[in-house]
């Protein structure tokens, strides 16, 4: 085993601590941008395997122990975790804070659940300490060549670490960095966790469309990866898009098939769709098409429920003639447009919703500005949502902004007619049909609502508002059924 | 203030904390039934109310101090709390609990959730005391003459406690009470819990079935009840059904309006919907039909989103002539019966699922048995469920039953068509759509998850299985494109 010649105390601009290949990634990001970076893992070798193979990257200061990493660092201190969320993470944050001095800064560059971040932050505000929680976003590839970066934490903490953050982090057509200060304590992992319920939504519902074409169509994946590298030219320009195609022309080199029919149809989740479920539940914030596409996962991975249904749930399904291919495979793409409006329209109305919730300053179009490069769901229409708040900054449904009702408005006839399609000839589609819901319910004039609330007054005496006078009332049902005001 | 004399000590057969309606209504059922009902109220007006107003309903010992009331219970003394949830809940169970002895019992028998329930049972089985979460379903009227009750906590409380619940609780036509020991600990509050999930489903997806007749028939809410009516002498015979007739043909006093359109559309929740579709995301088990229905309450709820939304967001819709309407009122019938089953099978998916998790030996049959009446969920095609897991404890899939298989076949067409007809007109159907999309979903072949499954092993490196040999595989995607086996 290596050991290092102890770092030069006062030497390096900031630290990273967890050198699995998120945490080496981003030090090596930093390093080649010419800050002098101290790293650190709890078994060496990982740290030695960086700097054998990557120390030409720049100046890294290796540390075996905790106290020499820290003593490595410029004061105010900054030192960044990359380690396991949850339990791994606390332990590692005690450490370091026990080590380290008023003003110092501890970022938590995982995707930590924003409550905890929350609940870390008022801890080391208390010793005088800051706590960042900063979503990081581009995976493994982003985090070497330019991120997105969602740091939370105190304005303070954003004046030491964001020009390095934002110096590392990618940068959008116009120049801009895809960081910037989100918010107070939590709200940068807030943003991340929408981040990923968004990418969630997206990727369900692109591979909704590939489904259509696979199976409607009869086209192969390499036919339909054509007509991804197609949209890729259009309105849905993005990362996403962009590997899609790429993933459906790529052939399985041990079989030769197309790489995507090799694959087991079940999708695994980490967890970061059903947090973003799962605050929007309580933050009262409809996101059916992050909901379904979460589901949608679970669904493929349910090996019992789906074995059970095999060949004995029937499909009876219609069987429909297409008769110009060519055009409906343009209502898939109008229909991916729209589903995709609405899963980002909800994603920021549970954005706005929790900054409301926990008192975050959070500007929204600067969320959909750092979205533009370096992370999963950069697409080329982020410039579109940085405008409508621009246009407006209360927007309360970003749908409603005039470039957006205006774009989705040209794509109903067509969203209509793929959800129609799919439920007659048996293919599910959750996340078409559900953003089609959506906007249905959110646009309608008058909601069935009001019987769901009639009958909840009838079995629970839970009242009801009237639409023609101000007040609650209650009808005694199950006596004269008069109608009295509550208090 | 009156002042009651003070109760014989070792006098009463059960007590009741907590003199609201619904606990007020529990003690009289209790009293009605013969048993001899202790009451407290922390106020003790409410108790001179229950006194004077329903005094001679039985045997009561009312209580000014919660000692009184404590040292009127015969032991091992049963106390039944049915005050608020969360804070005032737990004092009340401090409070009674250091009154108490050992092998003394204490029910909460209002919506806890059942982590707390667990919470609670752990904290007094070390001082040995018992504590039961018991879920009891059927409003005010249910309370007072015949609820279902789903209780949990150890076998011991059960054998004190059941026979009074059973006494009390409604009957099945076949005689049975609708009341059985669920399983340990939190499962009564997880089973009601999931009760309530299911009543949300029911209640959107009836509320959609009425929608449709409104604008796509052009039917008034009298036409429509029944429609309603009629549908509740057949499969679809259930208090939900009947209620829904029931508000539909009533007539608003003050307008002469049919009640239903003169009721705000606002549709308010709870949070056992919420609570339902967070544990199921938590437990892995997709309820898309509970999901969409919470958040349908919540979309109601927008104002500012639905006024943002209100003449901006244009619906394009088809126009679509309905040719035979007696038809079409006999699709709705049908779809209605199948996204219910769907939603019950999801339902019971999830307590499977949490009986697995959390150690529960909970007999899944008899969880229809129980709310085949006494509960807002009764219906008459809970027997079936019954019957279906009687031929198959193991079942992993309700609707994987010959029974419900052939039952829902029959209605998938019609299904098809009114979903179809929904995308198609511009109706929001989100639990008739989630409920077919997640159908087609579970019995598919090859679902598309196989792509979602790649994009993740492109941008995160998360890996993937093969159709066609053991093991977890990666391709580097962004270098030579090799595919390598993981370890």
């Amino acid at each position: 085993m290596a050991s290092f010649a102890p770092s030069p105390a006062d030497a390096a601009d900031i630290g990273v601590t967890g050198m699995a290949v998120m945490g080496s990634n981003l030090a090596r990001n930093l390093a080649r941008n010419g800050f002098k970076v101290a790293i650190h893992n709890r078994s060496v070798g990982k740290t030695e395997a960086v700097i054998a193979e990557h120390g030409t990257d720049g100046e890294f200061f290796p540390s075996e122990s905790m106290e020499d990493f820290v003593g490595s660092l410029q004061k105010p201190r900054v030192a960044i975790i990359m380690v396991k969320a949850g339990g791994p993470t606390d332990a590692v944050i005690d450490e370091l804070s026990s080590l380290m001095d008023e003003g110092d800064i501890i970022v938590d560059a995982g995707n930590a659940l924003f409550t905890d971040t929350r609940r870390r932050e008022a801890a080391l505000r208390e010793k005088g300490q800051h706590f960042v929680g900063a979503g990081v976003s581009g995976g493994e590839e982003g985090a070497l060549n330019g991120p997105s970066i969602m740091p939370g934490g105190t304005k303070e903490s954003y004046d030491r670490l964001g020009p390095m953050f934002e110096t590392i982090a990618a940068k959008a057509e116009d120049g801009k960095p895809c960081c910037t200060h989100v918010g107070a304590d939590g709200a940068g992992h807030f943003v991340k966790m929408v981040h990923n319920g968004i990418e969630y939504a997206d990727m369900q519902v692109i591979s909704e469309a590939y489904d259509m074409m696979s199976k409607a169509l009869g086209m192969d994946a390499d036919a339909i990866g054509d007509v991804f590298e197609e949209w890729n030219k259009g309105d849905l320009e993005s990362f996403l898009i962009e590997i899609t195609a790429t993933v459906l022309h790529h052939k399985d080199a041990t079989t030769g098939e197309p790489f995507v029919d090799v694959v087991l149809d079940q999708a695994a989740q980490k967890g970061t769709g059903a947090w973003t479920v799962k605050t929007a539940l309580d933050l009262g914030v409809p996101v059916t098409g992050i909901a379904e596409a979460t589901f949608a996962r679970s669904i493929s991975g349910g090996t019992p429920q789906r074995e059970a249904a095999r060949g004995v749930l029937v499909g009876e399904e219609q069987q429909l003639e297409i008769a110009d291919p060519k055009q409906f495979i343009d209502d898939l793409q109008k229909a991916l447009y729209a589903a995709k409006l609405v899963s980002y329209s909800q994603g920021f109305d549970e954005i706005a919703k929790g900054a409301d919730e926990y008192g975050w300053d959070i500007t929204l179009g600067d969320m959909a500005a750092i979205w533009r490069e370096g992370c999963i769901i950069r697409a080329r229409f982020l410039d579109r949502i940085t405008e409508a708040y621009d246009r407006n900054p209360g927007l309360s449904l970003l749908l409603s902004d005039e470039y957006f009702s205006t774009e989705i408005a040209k794509c109903i006839p067509a969203w209509r007619r793929i959800v129609a399609f799919a439920a007659s000839t048996g293919c599910p589609v959750p996340v078409f049909a559900s953003t089609l819901s959506y906007y249905d319910s959110v646009r309608a004039e008058r909601l069935p609502a009001a019987l769901v609330q009639a009958q909840r007054d009838y079995f629970g005496a839970h009242t009801y508002q009237r639409v023609d006078a101000e007040g609650t009332f209650h009808v005694e049902w199950t006596e004269d059924r008069r109608e009295t005001k509550q208090d």
